[in-house]
């Protein structure tokens, strides 16, 4: 057992978890109490974040361990939970990269983070080009059409 | 208060944490007795996953949770541990976007992880060009010249 704490929420952006159009949302992470505004020192001078996040309105029993149809949609493959992005995972982990908008005293201002209003954070990471894939990235149809609409 | 269950473990890879020469280690992540097989059903079909997983060796009492420089280099500037990726940060968890070399069984065979062998692993994704950064991807200097010996 991993025992985690928010160091952070998010505050703004939406407060419904729609499934699309998430590209012009722009919300604040407001640290934590237990952080000095120190902890973000620095983000500003990268143009990227990746925030892990928990999905906490997602009910235990909706948590699928094995193979489902992405959206439930029958129109594509089964496919093990792992092999796809949405919210009812086993652990309820969000991770999203999204634009720094800048940084305001304990508050980090993003745009396009595919999380709702009040959703504790559980980390944030500067995105450094190195970590980006290394080699051309390549994935199957149902995945590219799933995205269609999401930003 | 979260808690969390590790729905794999790294298997293989390097034994020690050092901090670079990442790119050529290959390694299984193994599902935990909990989980069918199909929970990585499909996974083969994607050319890279993004794996959350838990620092389990770095101590409490390790964790930074202001601003320090990036592995304790003085020349590189104090940074708040939201700004950079170092393993002594709050909740403790690592990210990595690596390379899918196939699926066999109840394990997921990946290249490029910067996890150690009995990492404990709390999600798979994978990676949808789509969830790239959209725009152009900036970062300061210190970034750029820490990660040049990382892969």
């Amino acid at each position: 057992m991993i025992t985690l704490e928010p160091i952070g929420w998010v505050r703004g952006g939406r407060s419904d978890p729609l499934d699309d159009d998430w590209g012009k949302e722009q919300a604040v992470i407001e640290l934590a109490p237990g952080f000095p505004q120190s902890a973000l020192a620095g983000l500003e001078t990268f143009s990227h974040a990746e925030i892990i996040f928990f999905f906490n309105k997602v009910a235990e029993a909706k948590i699928e361990t094995g193979a489902r149809h992405p959206r439930g949609n029958p129109d594509w493959p089964l496919v093990g939970i792992f092999a796809q992005r949405g919210k009812n995972r086993p652990n309820r982990l969000g991770l999203c990269t999204c634009r720094i908008l800048g940084v305001d005293g304990r508050g980090l201002h993003v745009q396009g983070l595919d999380a709702i209003d009040g959703t504790p954070v559980l980390d944030i990471k500067p995105v450094m080009r190195e970590f980006l894939p290394r080699e051309p990235v390549s994935q199957p149809d149902w995945a590219t059409e799933l995205m269609k609409g999401y930003w």
